[in-house]
C-alpha cells in the first residue's frame, strides 16, 4: 500500500509487557517465562525490550529478578534491553547490569510525581542530572531515555500544560539524555492532542523526540500511533496481549497491543521486522502463563488480510 | 483540545447497529426493544440511524419488521431514518414507507458482488440508475445513498483496485445519487489505506463522498476514521457496543463503537451532539436484550477522563 507522504519507512516496537504489562499483575511471573518470553519474542523479530525495573524489590516483586531477566536479555545478539529506573540507586544498578537503556520516568503532572516518586518534577530533572554526571564518570555506555509520563493529563490532577510538557523535555534534552518519549500513561490522550503536543515540543527537543508510549484504555491507542507516525514518530512502546490495565478501571486494556501494532504497521508498508505468527504464538504461551487475566488485541482472532501475506509482515 | 486545521467542527455518527449490527446476529430482536433502542439512540442525541433493511423476510428475519421500526424512527422529529436497499424493490418499499435515506450497497469486489447480490458491480451500477429514475418519477423525496462495500479488500477476491473503486463512485455519482460513502466492509482497511482510497475518490465524486464505513475487526477503526477525518469526512457509521462482527471470526469486532467514536471525536473538540452517559446507558440495555452476544468497545468500562465533562461530550 502507498505509504503517506510523511510516514516513516521503518518503525520500532518495544516490547514493555515485561515491566509495563507485568506490573499491575498480581501473581509474579516466573523468570523462566519471562526468558522464554524474551527469547520468542526475540525470535519474533523483536530487537527493543523493555525487561524489568531496578525499583525496591519489596515494592514490586513482580520484578524483583529484574538483574536476572537482564542479564539473559544480554546475551541475545542486536537485542537493546531497556530497564525502568525512578532514581540514581536504580541508574547506578542499570549501569552495573550493563543495560542497553534506562528508562527514567518523569511525570508532567506534578500531582502524579509527588504521588509517584515523592518529587516534584524539578526534583525529578536534578536526579536526572545527577544520572547524566553518574554515566559520565563511569563512563557507562547505558543509554538514557526519559519518558515524560502523564503528559497527556492525570488521572489525580486532570488537566497538564502542554507548555509544562515542553519546558520538561527541554530542561533533561539540555541535560545530555540521549532520547525523550511522551507518555499517555492513563489513556487521556486523542489523536489530536497527540498531534498537537507533539508538534509543540518536537522543536526544544533537538531529535531526541522519538518515542510514543500509549495506553489502549479508552480504545484510541492505534489512533493516537497513526497521529504520531505523521508527525516522523518511529518508535512505540507497546505490549504483547495489551496486558497492564489500570487497577482503577478493571478490565481495561493497557499498553497498545503489540500485534496489533504490527500488523496496523506492515500493513501501511512501515517496515518492524515483527513476524505475525511468532507474535500471536507468543501470545498463546501468554494466555497461558497470565491464566486468568484478560488478554486484549484484535488480530490473533481476526488473522490478517487475505490481501497481506506473512512474508509482508516479516 | 486545539484542533488539527484540517479537521471538520462538525461530525455525524450514524447508529447502524439496528441493520449491519442485528444482521449477523441469530437471535430475532423483538420489535419493541428495537424502537426502545431508537428512543433511547435518539434521547442521547443521535439523529441518523439505520433502522433496517428492505430485504426478503424470509433471507433476514432479524429485520423483517423494518417498516414498523421505520415508521415509528419517522415520529422523531429531525431524525433522519435510513434503511439498506439491496435493488429497486427494495427501493420502491423504501420510497412508500418514506424512508429519510435508502443506502444501497455496490461492491467493489466483483466477486463479492456476484456472491452477496448475484449481479456484477456494473448491473449493481444500472439497478442503481433505475433507482434513481424510479425516484424522479414518483417525486420521492428518499435520497440515495451508495455505500461502496469492500472498497479496501475482500475476503472472497482479495485485492479490490482503488481504480475500480474510484470509477464505480465516478459512475454512481454520474447517476445521480446524493451520497456515496466508502465501506471496509471485512476489516482491512489502514489509515494510510483510508487516506490514500478517499484522497483518490474525492476529486471524482463532486463533493458527494461524505461518509466512511469501517469494521474493527483488526482494531483499526478508530485510526480508519481519523485518517478520514484528517481529509475532511464528517460522516462516520458505528454500531453501539461494536456488535456485528464477521461470522468468520468467531467474537471479532464488528464496526467501529459507537460510544468510544463519540468519545474519540468530542476529546478532539469535534461536535456530534451525542450524550455519552446516554450512550452508555443504551448499551447496558443492548448487553440485556443480546445477552449471550460479546459486546465491544472501552470506554463504557474506562469512563471518561477527568480532563473531560459532560458537558464536554454533548
Amino acid at each position: 500500500m502507498t505509504l503517506s507522504s510523511n510516514l516513516p519507512s521503518r518503525a520500532v516496537i518495544r516490547e514493555v509487557g515485561l515491566r509495563d504489562g507485568l506490573q499491575s499483575i498480581g501473581s509474579v511471573m516466573p523468570t523462566a517465562a519471562k526468558l522464554e518470553w524474551i527469547r520468542d519474542a526475540y525470535a519474533a523479530g523483536q530487537r527493543e525490550i523493555e525487561v524489568g525495573a531496578f525499583v525496591p524489590a519489596h515494592l514490586l516483586p513482580q520484578l524483583a529478578d529484574t538483574a536476572n531477566v537482564l542479564a539473559f536479555a544480554r546475551t541475545l545478539p542486536g537485542l537493546t534491553a531497556s530497564v525502568l529506573v525512578p532514581n540514581l540507586k536504580g541508574a547506578e544498578r542499570a549501569m552495573e547490569c550493563e543495560a542497553g537503556t534506562m528508562v527514567l520516568p518523569l511525570s508532567a503532572s506534578h500531582a502524579h510525581s509527588l504521588a509517584n516518586l515523592r518529587k516534584t518534577p524539578d526534583e525529578v530533572v536534578e536526579e536526572i542530572k545527577r544520572i547524566v554526571d553518574a554515566r559520565e564518570a563511569r563512563g557507562a555506555m547505558t543509554k538514557i531515555e526519559v519518558g515524560i509520563s502523564t503528559a497527556f493529563g492525570c488521572t489525580i490532577q486532570g488537566r497538564v500544560e502542554p507548555s509544562e510538557v515542553a519546558r520538561l523535555v527541554k530542561a533533561v534534552v539540555d541535560a545530555g539524555v540521549d532520547a525523550v518519549g511522551l507518555a499517555d500513561t492513563v489513556g487521556y490522550a486523542d489523536p489530536a492532542m497527540v498531534r498537537s503536543l507533539f508538534k509543540a515540543v518536537l522543536p526544544v527537543a533537538k531529535g531526541k523526540l522519538n518515542c510514543g508510549h500509549f495506553h489502549d484504555t479508552r480504545g484510541l491507542g492505534l489512533a493516537n500511533v497513526y497521529a504520531a507516525l505523521e508527525l516522523g514518530i518511529s518508535r512505540f512502546d507497546a505490549c504483547l496481549g495489551g496486558i497492564g490495565g489500570c487497577p482503577h478501571a478493571p478490565g481495561a486494556s493497557g499498553n497498545v497491543v503489540t500485534e496489533d501494532l504490527a500488523f496496523m504497521l506492515a500493513s501501511m508498508g512501515i517496515e518492524t521486522g515483527q513476524n505475525f505468527d511468532g507474535l500471536v504464538a507468543l501470545r498463546s504461551k501468554l494466555a497461558v502463563w497470565l491464566q486468568g487475566e484478560l488478554l486484549h488485541g484484535a488480530l490473533w482472532r481476526a488473522g490478517l488480510p487475505k490481501t497481506m501475506n506473512q512474508t509482508k509482515l516479516a
